[in-house]
């Protein structure tokens, strides 16, 4: 590719509502063009990069055995309405009324969709297993689109979905898209770890995410650095501690704590670690009558160590809250507490609730919470002596660096990742609701065992960049770069020797197969490398009239800190043995 | 490919919506599935025709240094307000609204997009010409979407824009790129003309229509046998007539015509050839006052020969009608005729209006037409004598087979074609409504010259099927056929020879980059040569244990009446001659 031939439109500035630097570098390198909130033209060099992602991800795709369709971007909103997303989905989905007044939406996941083709096309267990796979444009209406391609509205995504006979053989299709993601993710060139997710109602062990490391990351993901751990923050076990609850050692005491309403300020008055404090939280659920009215709201109180977060995803596990919960509003907080918030407590209430203490909570003595009265708190509170045992003990925080390893082998660490895969068992959730079977050997209708298995194809250049870049620009890993080699000549206008040199090597890096682009728009060489240094082209060569008279040409990869002179004879060598297989 | 690992799902019988030969092929072969009113999901089999039609136009693209980039589905209102599009686009624009109410369109083409993109990345003359184009989804909420993908309402579309610094450059665009679609459709390898199609409002002669030649086409394709013209119906000229005007010979006679209101009737009452009558056909513009107001209709009198069809394009160039017009209300007709239609006619009318006669109407003598009474038409009319010269004399009429062609060597041919590609110069109309401009030599902003050129990448499948195929099935030429060769073993459950040799002649075309489907599904020979021949698959291998035994393996292209013997060794070297480059 000759860049004369190309679109290349770099910026020196990137717009003001860029706030991370691939959502910046990206504008600037000239790879996307923002059309409107969350929605992107691919710019002719993004758009290669995409291609390249599309083109590993179906490689490996077809490899493992799915097989690639494409369903319709314009979806009739009657298969939405069988599950029952048509309505339960937020905003999120964004429907529409054809000329004739018929709801429709615009497919953000494809679940219905491929289940109607799997429940008219898959009629015997001779069939099965089965994976359709497509890579396609997804609209997902965003409420705060942001960051580039990383939140955006409109984006491409693979979706490939496994259809299974039974719980082990859907296993078995699990287990083969996770082999299959590592292989992409490898390719890729990028750190990433996959980590445990949570299922969600379906249970088990069976949904992992492939998370990009980046500092810049929306997840947090725990790992330990001494085993193969890792799960996402909403995942991550906090094992029980493993020692005995400390006998009480002080006496219960009301203390004055004027305008201290957190834990940490709580502790600070009083000069004590704030991991000898205990914050409290309520929650609701609302319950029904009989005919389903409205009952009145049952409260929760939840008690975390003061240096702990509640984890939203342990809490909707612990029985009674696993139907659904909201947080209390003021008044009923204080209707029943008869404090504000900041100061709250389980001692001295009048009507009954339920009282849920995270692990660690349920093993300390001596702790400290609020007096359920403005301004104050009780110091000394010891389970037993000043209040019963909680109604329940559960792991309802967030994991901190240094916690136990729930494998056992060591000690968490945290670190920050962008969500780029996700791989999902999901049971019979959707041929149940769309009834989608096959006749096993007995002649028999069976629910088909279902999988679902996501790469968010836009995102991945995005999280690449978070990875990859410093303040020149972008780096890519050869293997999703725009181009791989840009051959810079210098003073090619002037110069019939560059310009030959120039265009003899980039018709023989091309006649290889190797993606070059050459520049020959007549740019300053200033101007020129800072262009490829910002768009992350990672392998470099530059051709000038000084060099070609002592033999050489300048190799520079991306990452070097100064270039590398290489015979004109042996370049193309060169240039192989630096590829990336 | 393994069909084990593929999804093939071939039907008996078509749905019974299916009314084209294309669409009950691809449903039957399990090309498509739809999911509602022209809305289709690509099934595998499919989806690997559409790929390989895309790859084609991609490469000619590129090769003739078009840019790919992507635009995106979901597009923002402003843009098309800016045109007046989002208003002046009937229903066939599928509008929305997102989560905040704002106005979106699916789009449905890209031009509004294409010239904001060039209006701020292309501003000097340097960066001109550029051609920038996308493969990509799109949407027309078409009223009656029919025919399966051939008029669908989802489907993919190629689509090009050219940006040119003047006039003559963008001649040079347009040529470059009525080029490259002939490579394009030369590939394909289908029966296909190029014909002149109208350039509507901004005049000239470059448009071409790209048409997949196909009795069952729904345009009609002019073209000379004896010359290289061709043109769509709308734009093929109807000479005038090289000879004067006959004398009349007849006197005006009021004859009864009881019932006979179409010329075809009355013909054959009178025992008259048809050429002899002229049809009346009654127009109407709307006027207004200087306020704007609607101020009546002025009626328009189209004479054509009673053999002749009106062509809407033609009578829409005719000064005065060229500002748009209407057919009249019968009411309008009954008014100002004081007669209904089936009698009408140029003479008698107490009221003026306009007279429009086609060319060949001009120059008759003794002509039949109705007589503003019902049940009477008026026999030996004659221009001069019994009613003025018309006001005006215009080609307003298709041609028919039979013309003499407008190049002046020799007489035009009609057939059916499927219109595939379109290739438009636009001129100035989107740049001066967007305001694209880009600074001259001299540093002043000029607007840009634009050019269109689209391919129907869903539709080309479906036109390709139309062309070929028969009572078995479909018949793909190679380049665009879902799989070149398929391997059939014949008891390969039974016999590990016909296994073995299937597998290993399955294996060195793969590894010859050959794009070959083994079945290894245990069908019967006959089921399993029925789905092949109705998938189309050019290329058929049997291996049977007879063959072997005999040492051959047996041939059959899909339009061989029967099987070629080859032996076993040389399976390989007779397939590749066999292939087409």
């Amino acid at each position: 590719m000759k860049a004369s031939q190309f679109l290349i439109s770099t910026l020196k500035e990137a717009p003001a509502d860029a706030e991370v630097a691939s959502h910046r570098l990206m504008m600037r390198a000239g790879m996307i063009k923002k059309l409107g909130a969350g929605i992107y033209t691919y710019m002719p060099m993004g758009l290669r990069v995409i291609r390249k992602v599309e083109a590993i991800v179906r490689e490996e795709m077809d490899r493992a055995g799915a097989v690639e369709c494409t369903m319709p971007v314009i979806q009739p909103a009657e298969l939405w309405q069988e599950t029952g997303r048509f309505d339960k989905m937020g905003p999120e989905l964004l429907r529409i009324k054809d000329r004739h007044d018929r709801d429709f939406v615009v497919q953000p996941t494809s679940e219905e969709v491929v289940t109607d083709i799997a429940r008219q096309e898959l009629r015997s267990y001779k069939q099965l297993p089965k994976n359709l796979y497509q890579i396609q444009t997804k609209f997902r209406d965003e409420r705060r689109p942001r960051f580039g391609l990383m939140r955006g509205r409109e984006f491409i995504m693979k979706d490939a979905y496994s259809f299974d006979r039974d719980v082990a053989a859907a296993k078995k299709s699990y287990e083969a898209m996770a082999q299959a993601y590592r292989r992409i993710f490898d390719r890729f060139g990028l750190r990433y770890r996959a980590v445990a997710a949570d299922s969600g109602a379906i249970g088990g062990d069976l949904s992992e995410e492939f998370q990009v490391i980046a500092a810049t990351g929306e997840d947090a993901i725990v790992y330990c650095p001494d085993s193969d751990y890792a799960a996402n923050m909403e995942k991550a076990e906090a094992l029980a501690p493993s020692h005995a609850r400390p006998a009480a050692a002080r006496p219960l005491q009301r203390v004055p704590t004027p305008g201290k309403s957190t834990c940490a300020d709580v502790a600070q008055l009083l000069g004590v670690p704030l991991q000898s404090t205990v914050k409290s939280l309520v929650l609701a659920t609302d319950r029904a009558n009989e005919a389903g009215e409205a009952a009145g709201a049952q409260l929760w109180l939840l008690l975390l160590r003061g240096d702990h977060d509640m984890n939203e995803v342990k809490v909707g596990k612990v029985p009674g809250l696993d139907a659904g919960f909201r947080f209390a509003t003021v008044p009923e907080i204080v209707a029943h507490f008869g404090s504000k918030p900041g100061y709250l407590g389980p001692i001295g209430l009048e009507q009954p609730l339920k009282v849920v203490a995270d692990r660690e909570v349920a093993l300390m003595a001596d702790w400290i919470c609020g007096a359920n009265e403005e301004d104050f708190h009780l110091t000394g509170v010891n389970w037993g002596r000043d209040l019963p045992e909680p109604d329940a003990v559960a792991d309802i925080r967030n994991v901190v660096e240094g916690d136990p390893s729930p494998d056992g082998r060591g000690r968490l660490a945290i670190e920050r990742g962008i969500e780029v895969g996700h791989v999902f068992y999901l049971g019979t959730k959707y041929s149940r609701a769309m009834n989608a079977t096959f006749l096993d050997e007995s002649g028999k209708p069976q629910l088909m065992e279902m999988g679902c298995y996501g790469i968010g194809i836009t995102r991945l250049p995005a999280a690449a960049i978070e990875q990859n870049h410093d303040e020149r620009g972008i780096v890519w890993p050869d293997a999703i770069a725009p181009f791989t080699i840009v051959v810079c000549p210098i003073g090619m206008d002037r110069s019939s020797e560059v310009r030959a040199a120039a265009e003899k090597l980039h018709e023989e890096l091309a006649a290889l197969g190797v993606d070059v682009m050459l520049d020959d728009r007549g740019e300053r060489p200033g101007a020129m490398f800072a262009d490829w240094e910002l768009v992350g082209v990672p392998h470099r060569i530059v051709v000038s009239d000084r060099g070609l008279k002592e033999g050489h040409l300048e190799y520079q990869h991306r990452r070097d800190s100064a270039a590398t002179k290489v015979p004109v004879a042996g370049v193309v060598d060169f240039l192989r043995s630096r590829l990336k297989p």
